[in-house]
């Protein structure tokens, strides 16, 4: 039995770091109405303008700028109409001082125009002729070749999560294929002697599995792809089968359960018989969570989780989540955490990094951050929870009244 | 031509919620695998206890707690075993004052035994004997039956937006099926004469469309199903064509573009061709999107958004996911908001609900809000937006300093 040696949080995460430095997952091109939340994996440029054409953000009259200096309510401007541009088409004709052509919002500026007059500013006094009562500035009214996105403008990342206006902007810019990493395939291992598969009768000292539910709920929720699930004995020789399996098919395999001493020792040793480098963490200085076993079999992550529920889960959140990113060069650095006040002292582990369950109350303009308790292994804890708050090795807890950040769930 | 009556946003909601009132989605059943970002359908209450015995929560032996009052490291008390718990099954004995049975985390406690004594506090003497070095109370390293949920107790709202931990609550107490609502099916429509579709040769005057892409993205991002996308030209007879086929096939048909006034009125006298009640709301008093159009055919919602993306997007934000929402019976009120200090003035548009689209940046622990400003359809705009702040119609701006709340997109 190797010695049980407990890494704290960040050493945990330099040493996923190093051992998956290099290991990225494949790309693919994919077609941008397909990419909602995929990762970039390159970054991209626009090859063109936008707008492509100088634009009417108004309804009105295309004209040169200057022919309506000096206009006012009670002294109008006459310009002749020599036209009217067609939504998706080019004026026919070009504005030149004393002109003007009609054209709706959207529309093309003419060549030689260089404002637009609102419709409201404006008075047709024949087919031919417009008063103009309102003075605009050169520019006004219209949004010019290129002020939106400039050829050569970095429109996109490497490693961004696509959002609905990502993929806006990639449309707007003519870009329908984008190269992004392949989703990552995450298979699910519950293991225990007491655990009992969802539909089957359950006996006295038997328990229903959770965990195989709650970290494919999570490994979806964070784009992965399912590659499967299954329940297993604590049997070395059965787990070894089924996790030599499971490594063929997935780019990071998450074990829970075992959680007794014993049982630990036989997912490491799996793990350890399967391939290198194996085993790399063993146990972290996390509160709850500290029996976590890390290593990798070839460029596979497999991961040895607690077998409670909310221990589970959070190991997932904390290093699960972190791996998975880290495989797509994920680099959206800025977590966005809400800011509140501790409604009670908090008792964290000195030396350990406690992840303290909360939920959250406005008040008066204010987060109040009230942290829930639960015997370890309660499940009604985490859904009543709204995040969790950390609380460092070196502190020795929050008080009440204290600002704290709060992680959502 | 109707009159045009614009309403603020709070009677545009309390509109919608009058022309929608008792309009849902219809209720399937769905294993609680598939049931992630769904909604629930109806209020579920335990069936049983969770866990169905007590177990114990530490490695160690089971014991009367009387046994080891007064044990201490100089004066141990001396117990006899008489058995070894299986993970998943039964003690085979019950615990009677002087005897102590071994039982694994996990593990069913014994008849008779109210507490765990931690194996790190025991000592083997011989086969038959051990040494208890420490005094534990009932209870202790223990999760009684009943203590994570208790029976008959309430597990999930009816609304409520199912996450990994409340899949988990609903596997822990044998629920594997769960009535949800439907998917909400959209349907998303662009229309004008200058719209081009990806992959067209684009010519000068035309652009390509964007709505399509950010409008049915941000449908896929709220949890529904699309019916369709068309793009289409300004022209009632082909409009009305296709928005038909659409309300047949959908719970929302969201049409954008014709911001002009005349291609709103098509959009409009389309959706009152179509059935009863027709269109409801002719205008919002919000900045961008005052153009917005809400209507209702047969039990369908068609919404006529802004051409704009950014407009596009901030009403189907504020008015499109609130039906979807309202469609599902969607009841977490809180929405969670970023607290941060706006960076700079904002003016605002009195009378008018102003969203103006900011970013935040963490600074000495608190999030700094800077608004961000482009031209009215600008979409780049919206891709640097971390969130945007509401600047209600009676406040006459936001002073640089001012606390603000920022709404994420």
């Amino acid at each position: 039995m190797k010695l049980l040696k407990v890494d704290s949080v960040e050493e945990t995460k330099r040493k996923i770091d190093h051992y998956f430095e290099g290991i990225y997952l494949e790309e693919e091109y994919i077609d941008i109405a397909e990419a909602l939340d995929r990762i970039a994996a390159e970054d991209l440029y626009a090859q063109l303008e936008v707008p492509e054409f100088s634009r009417a953000t108004v309804d009105g009259y295309a004209i040169t700028a200057k022919d309506s200096y000096g206009a006012s309510e009670s002294l109008p401007t006459f310009l002749q109409i020599i036209g009217k541009v067609e939504m998706g088409e080019t004026a026919a004709h070009k504005v030149t001082p004393g002109k003007a052509i009609y054209v709706p919002t959207g529309g093309m500026l003419p060549q030689g125009a260089d404002a637009m007059v609102m419709i409201e500013y404006v008075e047709s006094l024949d087919d031919e002729t417009i008063a103009v009562y309102k003075a605009v500035a050169p520019g006004e009214g219209v949004i010019q070749k290129g002020e939106d996105i400039q050829k050569g403008e970095q429109i996109l990342s490497k490693g961004r999560r696509l959002k609905p206006q990502d993929i806006g902007m990639l449309a707007a810019v003519g870009i329908y294929q984008i190269k992004v990493f392949r989703k990552p395939r995450v298979f699910v291992i519950s293991t225990g002697d007491e655990l009992v598969h969802p539909k089957e009768e359950i006996k006295p000292g038997q328990i229903r599995d959770i965990n195989t539910y709650t970290l494919s709920a999570m490994a979806l929720n964070g784009g992965a792809v399912l590659a499967g699930q299954v329940i297993v004995k604590d049997d070395f020789l059965r787990l070894q089968d089924i996790v030599k399996n499971a490594i063929a098919k997935s780019d990071v395999v998450v074990i829970s359960g075992g959680s007794s001493v014993g049982a630990k020792d036989v997912t490491a040793q799996v793990i350890d018989s399967l391939g290198e480098p194996g085993v790399f963490i063993h146990g972290v200085a996390v509160k709850p969570g500290k029996p976590t076993i890390i290593g990798r079999v070839d460029r596979t992550a497999v991961f040895g989780l607690p077998g409670h529920p909310v221990s589970a889960m959070v190991i997932y959140k904390v290093f699960v989540d972190y791996i998975l990113q880290k495989l797509q060069q994920f680099n959206e650095v800025q977590e966005i955490v809400i800011q509140g006040i501790c409604d009670a002292n908090i008792h964290a582990s000195p030396g350990k990094e406690t992840y303290q369950m909360v939920q959250l109350e406005k008040r008066d303009d204010k987060y109040i951050v009230k942290p829930i308790y639960g015997k370890s292994g309660a499940i009604s804890l985490m859904a009543e929870a709204h995040g969790y708050i950390k609380i460092h090795g070196n502190q020795e807890g929050i008080h009440k009244g204290e600002k704290v950040e709060v992680i959502l769930l």
